[in-house]
């Protein structure tokens, strides 16, 4: 192999350039069997001890009813997750993309409602493609129009393929959905009609109200949200059409929706994981308490009198809901960019050295997963297994 | 394969379940030669006539002198966009990151500095490895600390690997880096006179000068920035020793570091692209004009009186400068979430109906790139290529 350092000065590129020695292709954090803290970082932590305490306590709030519990994966987007979320109780999973639930289908989860609408022509087809290819599994969809829902129909009848469908209900978040149990009534009319479709319900999620932080405005949210999902209900029912499941709720309202008297199913998501922007929320002690089981393990790559700097910035965590919390005392954020959080010191609480390994809390659960390829589930401060985020980066 | 749906209705997992129809495995949502508005969503968009000027731009201001181009590829992340960098005159790319670093040296980029420290022993034994297997390519990394260099100079003995070796100087970015010209010379020493080790000089990157809004402002950070690094390199001659290269600098100083006489190396990233924020900065007639290149397609899934909701959230541009904004009169953005733009129409300027395709520029442009696959390449609104983002998620 010819090379002239000299000529290549100026435009870099090799042409007959090949790796002498192989270095593994992925790159994976740890194994099972290492410490917490030789885990190669940045690297997405499980406590599992605290993951499956809340599991549990999130099928308690439904046990003894018959209130179904379909978990949000948008949250993990972790098959394995998903079929422990399963093993738990639950009916099947809730997805936010088409290409989430084809990662959760290819996972065997053979349930999953996918609570939004799809539109345009390609990624409908492809909707109906997966229906067909992963019959008998159940899959779900929402729509909000019906010259959307008369497309579908036409591709589905193309494709033979057939669809779960719900009408998504603008239940006080103001984004998809219709607001107008009149028109909730005309929609299902025509879906009810539809050979391909089969019409289930109502999808009727206020994520605006998971996130209120005093216990009564959380749980007035969550009660006018179950009045509008009832009076699109009734609407349907007084037609003579049927209406099966009313599917909403989340984290912060869990309890609230399962005493509605509305919902027949619940779709909690960032219970399995929790955040800083959670933790914000006034505690109830009638509601679940769930405790945060998600951390991002960091190193100190550099130590300059009181400040550090760990090797994970906002490419490993989230800041929409502002920067991530170190999990230890004495030390407070000053600034996260792309690849670096700095921390400066408050007090000698925690002593660090070059080389240490961090925990922080992400401040908000959900985009900080779909950063990472890996979740490093531990026990005890001990790796005992490696899951792969199956539908990480699925935004479509 | 038997079902039996009523006992699945809790337990969701089939055990022998596989799909009746292949679907494609890769989502891929264009292909060349598709129109702009036939690309599924959300995807990355690239015009090229922009970027292909902001290319010729920043060479345009090393023309006739000595200074190298190394652009930064934490900001693109794509070999493809890496070959075309060098192609057009650049030396070979930074990379903040291993994985990254690794990535293009597998798309054959053969001179790539990591403007950053590697710290963990199974970290710096791979970097060792990644220079060993893709010896004779150049492979540089960065020190700030005299332990950490004699830890790797240990494991590059072990591993009988060599590196290039620079000192980060810290130019005001308070971060990583050492600020005392004294200790970076007491660091070069020991660099110098280890033999798995090629001293080439000093990394001083200001990130916090590029984006001061005002040009006199940013114009004295640069020149602050350039002071600092020529007292460390003065320390570093006064003992006798080589400091070859000073690299550092970026988009928004571009110019002022060009002509600092201090540097000879300049590390523009975000040039290529551009983004909401890099448009807040002042312009100086003095600089070169780059223009956004970037976008992000989005489509109306969902149309509510005066309400457009986009299927395109925090997942698919990045949030932490601010949302992505619409590219189009007529409509602001009111809310984002984590699947969801939320456009709130201002005037008639511009109709949406739903289905159409909507363009936003990011406020952000390095993590926004960091959340997609590929990046679509078109021109005058047809897709002329589709290229794979190489280092997406390569955060480690």
């Amino acid at each position: 192999m010819a090379l002239d350092w000299t000529s290549s000065e100026r435009g870099a590129v090799l042409k007959e350039f090949r790796p002498r020695r192989t270095i593994p292709a992925d790159w994976i954090p740890a194994q099972a069997g290492d410490l917490l803290k030789d885990v190669d970082t940045p690297a997405l932590i499980l406590d599992l001890d605290k993951f499956e305490d809340n599991l549990s306590r999130a099928m308690a709030v439904v046990a003894g009813s018959n209130l179904r519990v379909r978990p949000h994966a948008k949250t993990h987007k972790c098959g394995e997750i998903a079929r422990r979320q399963i093993e738990a109780g639950a009916v099947g999973v809730c997805c936010q993309k088409l290409g989430e639930a084809e990662a959760m289908l290819a996972a065997k989860v053979n349930d999953v409602l996918i609570t939004n609408e799809i539109v345009g022509e390609s990624k409908m087809r492809r909707l109906a493609r997966v229906a067909l290819a992963y019959n008998p599994a159940r899959l779900g969809v929402c729509l909000d129009n019906i010259d959307i829902a008369r497309q579908l129909a036409a591709i589905c009848a193309s494709e033979q393929a057939e669809l779960d469908v719900y009408i998504e209900v603008d239940v006080g978040q103001n984004r998809c959905g219709l607001s107008d149990p009149q028109a909730v009534a005309e929609l299902a009319a025509f879906l009810h009609g539809a050979t391909v479709f089969h019409f289930r319900g109502l999808h009727a999620y206020s994520g605006l109200a998971q996130h209120r932080r005093g216990v009564p405005e959380r749980r007035a949210a969550a009660q006018a949200a179950a009045q509008r999902a009832a009076a699109a209900r009734d609407a349907i029912l007084a037609q003579g059409m049927p209406c099966e499941i009313i599917t909403g709720g989340g984290t912060g309202t869990l309890a609230y929706d399962a005493r509605s008297g509305v919902y027949t199913e619940v779709q909690p998501g960032s219970y399995v994981f929790m955040d800083v922007d959670y933790s914000k929320n006034e505690r109830d002690v009638e509601a679940p308490l769930f405790d945060v089981s998600l951390f991002v393990l960091a190193t100190v790559m550099s130590l300059q009198q009181d400040r550090a700097t760990l090797d994970a910035g906002l490419k490993a965590f989230s800041t929409d809901m502002g920067p991530a919390h170190p999990a230890f005392e004495g030390w407070r954020v000053r600034n996260v960019s792309d690849e670096h959080t700095v921390l400066m010191r408050t007090s000698d609480a925690t002593p660090i050295k070059i080389g240490d390994k961090a925990l922080l809390v992400p401040s908000h659960c959900d985009p900080t997963v779909n950063l990472h390829e890996w979740i490093i589930a531990t026990r005890k401060g001990r790796v005992e297994a490696v899951w792969p985020i199956d539908a990480r980066g699925k935004i479509y």
